[in-house]
């Protein structure tokens, strides 16, 4: 039955998260609806090409593990990049986060998060070659911009513990209410921290 | 921009229908780390052969006009199945829905519904090859199981004056109360409907 083309197509694109079997018959079936269709959308196979070619061309950054499609990444790669404040994030789309709100230093993607109960440990994550960078690189600053939750927190603060005795500046990324954030709205967690932290105006 | 493959896999799955730009980049992130784990999900690679198979493999059927891999589909190649009594449908996952409540005549797929405003006429559907297959088989009753919505209704009209002068038994689907369906949700039209078509108890 899965060797039918339909129904793996269907089963493929039920392992992509957040796509029930539903939805995934649903996009199959627009998928072939697509390539029958006399106009010809060649959705398919620009699909499967886009799919050949990340695999294909994707590779991660040699110095600070972003995905990138040369030796090193754009920004690692610019001369304008900052390379003595390094911030260390957990996936490249937290790092595409941050890029967007106009960060001018660089990145070391961690590739995940702590989590011991998921099997998570500090080998899975690209720890080791963070470690080796700041031993032979000028970092004066490591801002480590973790997710705000346990697993994140977690993984800040064993980074921390490994990175304190080389002696550089650490940070996190401030704490406290969204802009636009109205404080009817905000959890009592976010709150709390928000005054904790409060700042002289 | 769309040359780098990472953007272009977005871009590719940003053209499924429900996948907005957020999802498609979340998404395309899932299968790259996938396809960059030591354990080789294979993912991307499974999911590309898939989507070539289907462009490879899946024909219309002869006779029905159902997605197969066949010169027939599964269903027209059937010896069991009552050649007498064919079910129009608008399309392959109606004719699966279907399947799935036990019917066991033959179909006919039309592939869309009349939609003058979408600019889908009569040409746009498989409605000559339906007419056809009237003229040479030797169909006895016809069910217009198209959707029960303005399109659906408006493509069981048409097709039913193309065929009431051949003098065979037409037939639709019975428009009620779905099972389960309790009086105080149901819609007014349906409620309507299923009073008007009240049958003896």
């Amino acid at each position: 039955m899965t060797h039918e083309p339909i129904a793996r197509l269907i089963a493929e694109l039920g392992r992509l998260p957040g796509i029930g079997e539903r939805t995934a018959a649903r996009l199959a079936y627009y998928i072939i609806r697509a390539s029958q269709a006399k106009s010809g959308q060649h959705l398919a196979q620009d699909l499967a090409q886009a799919l050949g070619d990340v695999v294909t061309h994707v590779r991660l950054c040699e110095v600070c593990q972003n995905l990138c499609t040369t030796k090193l990444c754009s920004v690692c790669a610019s001369p304008k990049r900052h390379k003595h404040v390094l911030c260390v994030v957990e996936g490249v789309e937290d790092l595409r986060a941050i890029e967007r709100s106009g960060f001018d230093g660089v990145y070391h993607v961690l590739h995940g998060a702590l989590a011991p109960l998921d099997g998570v440990g500090p080998g899975d994550l690209k720890i080791a070659e963070l470690m080796q960078r700041l031993k032979i690189g000028d970092i004066q600053e490591l801002i480590l911009a973790t997710n705000a939750n346990v697993e994140g927190d977690a993984t800040a603060m064993y980074i921390a513990s490994l990175v304190k005795p080389m002696g550089l500046t650490l940070t996190r990324l401030a704490s406290g209410i969204p802009q636009g954030g109205e404080l009817e709205y905000i959890d009592q967690a976010t709150l709390g921290r928000a005054i904790a932290e409060r700042r002289a105006f």
